[in-house]
Parts: C-alpha cells; sequence; structure tokens
C-alpha cells in the first residue's frame, strides 16, 4: 500500500469534530466583538513584503515568514499578522471611512516557528482594533475586551491574568539614565527576551551594549517597579479600567511587558496563563498610533490586540473549559427500506427539506440495521422507515433513537416533532 | 505623501461593506449544506506539491499556481483546490471515519490567473462532497444541492442551467470509433476547450492528434447528440432527479461537459448562466470514485462539487439578485456629554452590555453634534445621552435615530426597548 501524502508540517485539519471547536470559538468571538459595536472585516492572506518592512520586527521578517516570488520577480509573504493589512485597507480608503473605526477580523496567519505545544505554522488570529480616539478610554476598551472574552470562556482572574504596561516609561527611563535614545528598539527587544535569556545574560548583553553599572542598575529599577502612576496616560488607562465592572480582578501593571512589534506606541499588554503552562504569552496588543501614516495614509491613531486560536486552545484544555462540542448532525435520517421504495424515501427527504428540517438521505440499498447504526454513530436524533406497509398507508415510521422508542405517523404528525 | 502600499495583484479586501456579503453567502451555503446533513470541515491552505501531481492538470500545477520552496526544499503550493486535501483527510483517517463521509467546506484557493469579471487569484471555495455510496442517487444529490443553492439565491431556471454529462459515453464513443484508449485524456481537455477555440480549430487539433475523418465526425455526433441512455448510468442519475421537486428544470443533458480535473469519473457536470456574460462555467462538479486511493488510503468512491464564491456574486450581480445588505451595527451608541461625565456614559454602556444589547461608546470628548451624525452615518438605529440632569436623576435621553424622537427614561425602561 502507498504512502498517504502528508499534510504540511506545523498544519492542521479540521475535521468536523475539530471545526465544532473552531466554529465554537469564532462564535465567541464573533459576539464579544459585536457586544461592544465592531464590525466584521477580512483582507487577503498574502501581502507584499513592502507592508511588513520596517513595521514588523526584522526576526519575523527574515527567519518566519513563508515568502514566495510573483512572476514580477516580488516578494509575496503568507500575512505573519494581521494589523498591516489592516492598517493598509483603512490607509487606503482613510478620507472616506466613518471614524471611529472600529473593525474586528478571525483569520489565518503563517510563521515559519518550530511546531510547539500552543504554536503552529499556520493558525488562526483575532484582529480587533479601533482608530481615531487618542485617548485611554480607547486602550481601556481594547483591555476591557480581552477580559470580556475571558469571561465568556469562562476562565477565572486566577487562571489568567492582563499585563499592561506603557512603552513612555522606558522611553522615560532611558532618558533618565542617560542611556542613548536610538538604543530605545534594541532594550525593548531585549526585554521583551528577558525572562527567556534570565537576568546574568540580560545584564551581560547591557554591558555588552555599552550601559554602564548605573545604567544597568538603573533599568533594572524600572523594570522591578511596581509604580505606574509616573506615566500619567496608564493612569488614566487603569482609572477607566476601574469602571469596567469585574476587570480589574483581571490587570496588573508590568513594566517588563515590551511587545516585539516596532509599531506600538504608549500602551502595550500581554495575557498571560497564571499557571505558566504556555511558558510565553497567551497574546498581546497594544496603542499602534502612526502604523497608517508610516503605509502611507494620514495618521490615524490607534489602539487593538491579536489573540491566537492555538494558544487560546491550549489554555483551555489546561483548565478543562473546553464544553463537550459535537458537529452539528442531520435531525433526522430517511432509511431506504429496498431499492424499490427507495424513491419514497426520496420525497419524503424532500419534504422535511422543505420544512426546513435538517435531513439527510440513505442513498444505497443497503441493509437498515447498518443504516440506523450510521444515524446512532453520528449522532442523528432521529430515523424514518418506510417500508411497503407505509408506502401503502401514506405513512412513516419515525424511530427516536435517543429513547429507542418508534410510531407509525403521518408526514404531517412528524414534522412539529422533528422541528 | 508617499504612495499607498498596495495590496497584491488579484486578491480583495472586505471592507465590512464586503464582508457583509461574505458572510450572508456563507450562512447560505451553510444552511444548504446542513438542510441536507453535511458537516463542516476544512484543511490547511498550504499543501506539499505530491498531493497534487498526476491529479489535477498539469496547465493549473505549472501555470496556475502560487508556489514556494520550504526550508527542506519541498516544494508547498496554496491549495488551487480543495478537493484534494479533503481527500488525504479522508485517506489518512478512512479506516476510522463513520460513512457514508458527507462534508462540505468554506476556504480561500489560489490560482495565478489574470484577473477579470468574476474570477480572482484568491477566491472562496465551496467544496461539498460525499464519500461512500457509489449510486446514481449520491450523483443526484450532490446535483440537487447545487440547484437547492440557486433557489436560495432566488436564481431561476431561466437564469442558470446545470449541465449534465458521463465521462463514460465518450470513452464509448472513443471505443465505438476505434480510437486509442490512451487519447482520452487528450480529448477531454480538448472538449473541454471547444467552446473556446471553435469548431475549425477543434477539428484541425483532432487531425493533428492522428485522428482520421471517420473518426473525428463519430466524435462530433457524439458532442451533438442529445441522447443519454446510451448512459445507464445516467440515465438512473436523470430518472432520480426527477424526484426532486422543481430540480429538473434547471437541469439537461450536454456531452460536451468534460471537466478539467483528472480524477473525475463517470458523472461530471457544470453549472452556466444562460445570459453567457460570463463566457465560462459559474462551477463544476462530478463523480472521483478513485481519488482516496491514488493519495494512499483505500478505495471510497465519492461525488462532489466546488463552487466559487466570485463567479457567483458576479451572476448575482448580473441578475440584479444581491439584497441590501448592511454591516451588523450595534443597537446603541452611549454617547458622552463631557470629559467629566465620561464614566457615567462608561457605566450605562457596561450595563447594557451585560443585558446582551450590542453597544458602541464614545471614547472622546467630542460635541453631540458629531457623535449623533455618526451614530447616524453608520445607521446605529438609538443613541443615548446622560447630561448633568440625567446623572443627578439616573435616567437617561433615549433617541431613536429612525423616528428622530426623544424620551427621558431609567435604564430599567431603555433595557426591553433595545433588546
Amino acid at each position: 500500500m502507498k504512502q498517504v501524502v502528508q499534510a504540511v508540517k506545523g498544519t492542521r485539519d479540521f475535521y468536523p469534530e475539530e471545526m465544532a471547536f473552531r466554529r465554537w470559538l469564532y462564535a465567541k468571538i464573533q459576539q464579544v466583538s459585536e457586544r461592544f459595536g465592531y464590525q466584521e472585516f477580512d483582507g487577503p492572506i498574502i501581502e507584499y513584503i513592502d507592508l511588513y518592512s520596517d513595521k514588523t520586527s526584522e526576526e519575523i521578517l527574515k527567519d518566519q515568514a513563508f515568502s514566495l516570488q510573483d512572476r514580477d520577480g516580488r516578494t509575496i509573504l503568507l500575512r505573519p499578522e494581521i494589523t498591516p493589512t489592516f492598517a493598509r485597507m483603512v490607509a487606503q480608503k482613510s478620507g472616506s471611512l466613518i471614524k471611529p473605526i472600529r473593525w474586528y477580523s478571525y483569520g489565518r496567519g503563517y510563521r515559519y516557528e518550530q511546531p510547539q505545544k500552543g504554536r503552529g505554522r499556520e493558525f488562526f488570529q483575532w484582529e480587533i482594533n479601533i482608530l481615531g480616539p487618542e485617548t485611554p478610554e480607547a486602550d481601556a476598551e481594547i483591555i476591557a475586551i480581552a477580559v470580556h472574552f475571558f469571561k465568556e470562556l469562562n476562565l477565572t482572574p486566577e487562571e489568567v491574568v492582563i499585563k499592561v504596561n506603557d512603552r513612555g516609561l522606558l522611553e522615560q527611563t532611558i532618558e533618565e539614565n542617560k542611556i542613548p535614545a536610538e538604543k530605545f528598539t534594541t532594550l525593548l527587544r531585549l526585554i521583551d527576551r528577558k525572562e527567556k535569556i534570565g537576568p546574568i545574560q540580560f545584564n551581560q548583553t547591557l554591558k555588552e551594549e555599552g550601559l554602564d553599572q548605573k545604567q544597568i542598575d538603573g533599568l533594572n529599577s524600572y523594570l522591578s517597579s511596581k509604580d505606574y502612576t509616573k506615566s500619567d496616560w496608564l493612569s488614566k488607562v487603569f482609572k477607566c479600567l476601574e469602571k469596567y465592572p469585574g476587570v480589574m480582578d483581571y490587570i496588573e501593571f508590568d513594566p517588563t511587558i515590551a511587545r516585539g512589534f516596532d509599531y506600538y506606541t504608549r500602551t502595550v499588554f500581554e495575557a498571560w496563563d497564571r499557571s505558566g503552562g504556555l511558558r510565553r504569552s497567551l497574546f498581546g496588543g497594544g496603542r499602534f498610533d502612526n502604523l497608517t501614516e508610516t503605509l502611507g495614509g494620514e495618521r490615524i491613531p490607534g489602539v487593538g490586540m491579536a489573540p491566537g486560536d492555538m494558544p487560546i486552545e491550549e489554555i483551555l484544555k489546561q483548565f478543562k473549559k473546553i464544553p463537550d462540542l459535537k458537529p452539528e448532525t442531520a435531525k433526522v435520517l430517511v432509511t431506504v427500506f429496498n431499492a424499490e421504495l427507495m424513491e419514497n424515501s426520496l420525497a419524503v427527504a424532500s419534504l422535511l427539506r422543505s420544512k426546513n428540517i435538517n435531513t439527510e438521505l440513505w442513498l444505497e440499498d443497503s441493509k437498515l440495521d447498518k443504516q440506523l447504526k450510521y444515524a446512532d454513530q453520528k449522532g442523528i436524533p432521529y430515523a424514518i422507515i418506510i417500508g411497503p406497509d407505509e408506502a401503502t398507508q401514506d405513512k412513516v415510521v419515525l424511530k427516536d433513537l435517543t429513547k429507542q422508542s418508534q410510531e407509525s405517523l403521518t408526514l404531517e404528525e412528524i414534522i412539529p416533532i422533528l422541528l
């Protein structure tokens, strides 16, 4: 026997069972987004590399993107994230769009990373942004949406936390410690990786970057502080979050939160699971005031976040919060008694469908037992049998497969039962 | 001003307005599929090229696929169609899957073709297949689903038609005319292109392929016949289709229907718009009995079809069948009277959301006129105003933007209005 052709490494197949979860999660995302008045959009999955240059970290572009050449020699990427596509779409129509722009999307993204628990090369991402208001209230709304999402998923403040920071605080620290301003991006990345590399290598790298001991101490002192009041902006964001019932339980100030993307300005945040099972953040977000402008559009400040489906699924599994989901089945299987009576079964199936009843029809001349076993295995709740007697009496046998009971009824009688 | 970065040629942006149509079409597809008991699945958008070799026409693979190399030197394609992914998924689990397998999917596909009306390089495709029964009844079900879909889209038999054929008839013709059997695939492709190249070039190419005049006449005589009764199989398919109410009005026998994919066996069909506006088929389908086997799995005969969204949208536009679709908006905009009263507005918005009312909150200190104009432009039906008087009286002003009326009410009073 031949080897079955394999799927691409790091991709997933969604059989109806996995699709049931994907549909459930997508419905939650739609519900939460629309509860706050956001409208669904989507863009292409492929984009020219120009869209990402200077906006996405070089690491992601060079090492982690799926790229191809088109026939004009231009480089196309499978989108590693959706935010630049969102910003491009806004930039292209910014004059005619009503502001504030509240949009969300749920689509695929691609990263050429080593697949592991909660991380694949092809994933789904929820992108939700508000563009227009340059206010702490807008930042608070996005963070409140993240918490609302956790609540909808039945995740508690004991299980997950959102760590919030202001990049402006790091800028202040750099200035106060007389660290050259051009070190900002390098330090951001380094802080983003501090947890991973540990304090010794962190300090060592700072030294290699030319920081003296006093500067290193100053930076570390900032990174261990618990006081966000040096940032007026963040103080206002927190004040606003306190007005959302039950939201602050999920929120912490964390000066080490930096985020990898260059386009973030001011507020940045990351969601973490408190158990530390994933060893990295669940997702992140932040304010990006200049992104549409750097893409050639007018400046429209914005804030948003981009949770991926795989860490969310992982965390839900870990905390046993995935409900018992089954793929949708038909309400009834219309069986076929024998080849001669096939057309009677077909007529009944057509009638039920015309009454908006989801109906499967058996399409072969098989033993009745096999047909009923199929309905049972698949979880179809009812079966209809039309034998020679029923056919002459204009009746059908309706079998309730859950109760294991059956009745001989007219079609008019079964429709209300199946509806 | 900088040039705005452009989208990749042949891709589409789905702003909320376009997304409203996409959601509407997807909901129709889900409804029709599930009405017949099909379950939703999905696979990756990227697949190794091995999946397509020998199954997809070489033309599509070489000239029309987006391809890239992974870091192990393997060629990956952006899927040009979903059927091979479906067959791979079935082949990989065929032992454990309950049969018949009735699955559908709605996802993206990619072809590197010249974009034109109703054709893009990135499109959506509805894939719907039944695997298991090797019966004319199964073929009839898929064709009936296509008709059911047309009816759901309000497309009439005067506007669209499904042309059905049996590849076995061509095999018979080849045998009867003593044409070498190995010419089958070449002739299939040629017949598929006959409409495009015209009868003179068609006959000329047949001559170049080594057919003599008698053979060419025999082939042309078959291609102009209206009689499907030489195919027992097709006769049974038609007999079965007659049992579906109102389906035969949409059906025609057409011996020139061949389809480009090598994997089709027996029944093949194409949907066309009768106006000829698109100059090519809307979509096609057919029986593929050996596909899972050629991918290394057990042999599970099947039949299915794969309508794309772009020709469907085009035909709906042409026949003016697209309903007046608007993006979902919030039910109410909670305005902000001034900065001090922001927190009152925020509290009201939170309360409404907790009652499952989709609620937008204004997030800046702006003139009330601007806020109300925004709600009106966006089509939000209600606005809430909380001024200093309302704040002290624990009331809000509810403005009905459609009727241009307003009332001062308590929160308990407005909830039932907004629900």
